[in-house]
């Protein structure tokens, strides 16, 4: 059994679960290591299934039976995957079945619900895998690396293509070819390119604004690199640089040092919030940064730990997150800067380092 | 109150609901006419409310306020939004509020129901909303036709790049940016290109593989256009074609004109279904033809109806599906051939049907 796999079964065995019902996509990659698509994965003491549809067996079964005995991938796929469900809870006699609130809709649940009748029982379950997630493997912290470095080297192609009289839409579609030419399966999100006023919107959608002189680009970009994410942001000027840009981008780039610096193991998250947020505060733009400072970042592009005022989180070593603080002026421009850090033994590393601010 | 609001309006008023939560985001978008994202919508008699957080609060003032009075940006964004709705509910005295139960997870459901108590009696509603999306405006043809436009000419462009050597995921690189240089939002889903026996998996991940000589390559793709998708299938040659390959091509191709060419209002999805997998039946394949014939496309890639034996839905004028028959030889290829289809009037518009097979 592999790592994950046994650690996770000795989570749900804790909780008088005889088995777990796991419907997020990123938890069954991360718990098979196959990038996994319209699926759930049934975990138990007796065997753990992947189910799916005829559009993935033959791949699920490539990739799941070549690499380890862990999962068996249930072959009647022709029936919707409830009955399939319903089928292997007889067969393994499951009783207590935990599944993710998170990634089961209602309607799921109630059919599901139904459909299992009152020899299981449903058993609501928070964020088992995903807390298993937060700390990063070395092997995990390789492939953030690496889609990181495809990132950093998206923005430092664009930078000379950026000028007057080139589209937000024409600049995504180069970096979008330029990512899958250079390792990356793709981008990780919806690439942001916001021009003049349009970076006053935090999550512009890319348009086919045409770049004036003298303006600011804002670029929100990250790639994906075999099921891993990266996130950064940078601003470019077509130009001159505004007096007023020149002074929000260095309050917004002060505010990121200043959370940076503070990074370590038993840091609480809400502390790095803080010292960002305040740096902003006391240059009077306190109400221009609404966002949160930044978000955990692996198979998910957003997932834990959330870096905000709300909740504290203690760091750990390991775990991967942006810090991210902008300035937005509504109508006039906005400014972030984003990069992707590590938590070090002593510290912390800016996987994004090497990208000029 | 534009047409759609009213008519959504008098559907949850006759289920004697005083209210409707809509948190599907190609129905907040329908309704609203705006790119929704990270937002709810309430619809009540006594006002509508667009709810979201501070990343998008100042574009949806922009988009929503200039364009009708059906929509209110509710402005206490800093909280979350469970608390506004929360108070958006005692403010509008509803005791009877629709949700979306394939839109809202769970975990969702279950805070809401805490938050609201006893006062709001929250009811499961299903499909409401993407019922009056069956039926597609002339407006709303208008941008599929276009997005099927733009990837009509992709599938033209790629043509000539098509050779030994090439990667497939340099193909989809070099589609990506065709996409946004011509008129596309971007992609409607992960672009697939399967070279050679990649093909034979229905759902390929993009890959580095190069293709070599004589070998099949599936490209499956579709653009977006201000919100709309299209989503077409060919499959191309990379120099020979053996003779299995040839004789599959022949057979999906006829199993897909059987079924186009039965199309018509009134007919029914089965019947479409059952006259394309009897072909493929007939010539011994029946087993490699394993997912559904087809599905909706509108403001999202994969919407009702569902094309399939499973579920008769009697056709409309103003339908817009996809046709696609496939068959997959695990190990050695696969063929698929997949165009959009409107049903007009009398029969059938093949929106993709300038596109070479």
């Amino acid at each position: 059994m592999n790592g994950k796999v046994s650690r996770i079964t000795s989570l749900y065995q804790k909780k008088n679960l005889d088995g777990l019902l796991v419907t997020n996509p990123s938890n069954i990659t991360y718990l098979t290591d196959y990038l996994s698509r319209d699926s759930w994965l049934l975990l138990s003491k007796k065997g753990n299934y992947y189910l799916t549809d005829s559009r993935y067996t033959a791949e699920a079964n490539k990739y799941l039976s070549s690499r380890d005995s862990d999962f068996f991938v249930y072959k009647k796929t022709a029936v919707p995957l409830n009955d399939c469900l319903k089928e292997l809870c007889q067969q393994l006699k499951l009783k207590n079945l935990g599944f993710e609130g998170n990634n089961l809709t209602y309607a799921q649940y109630s059919k599901l619900s139904e459909s299992l009748g009152k020899t299981v029982n449903l058993v609501h379950t928070h964020n088992l895998v995903e807390d298993l997630r937060l700390i990063k493997s070395s092997a995990e912290i390789e492939k953030i690396r690496i889609a990181t470095k495809i990132t950093v080297s998206a923005l430092n192609f664009i930078r000379d293509f950026i000028r007057p009289g080139k589209s937000e839409i024409e600049i995504s579609g180069e970096l979008e070819r330029f990512i899958r030419y250079n390792g990356g399966m793709g981008s990780a999100f919806d690439i942001i390119v916001a021009s003049g006023p349009n970076s006053s919107y935090p999550h512009h959608i890319t348009s086919s604004r045409k770049i004036a002189k003298n303006e600011l680009v804002l670029i929100d970009i990250g790639a994906e690199f075999q099921g891993y994410k990266s996130d950064l942001t940078r601003v470019f000027f077509s130009g001159k640089i505004s007096v007023l840009a020149q002074r929000v981008y260095a309050i917004v780039l002060k505010a990121q040092q200043q959370a940076i610096s503070r990074i370590r193991p038993q840091a609480l998250t809400t502390v790095i919030d803080q010292a960002a947020r305040q740096v902003i505060a006391k240059n009077g733009f306190a109400k221009a940064f609404g966002h949160n400072l930044g978000h955990g970042v692996g198979l998910d592009v957003h997932e834990a730990p959330g870096i905000s005022g709300k909740t504290a989180t203690i760091l750990k070593k390991n775990m991967v997150f942006t810090i991210e603080p902008g300035i937005y002026l509504p109508g006039k421009f906005g400014v972030r800067i984003e990069d992707v850090v590590l938590v070090a033994q002593k510290g912390v590393e800016v996987l994004s380092g090497s990208l000029h601010k």
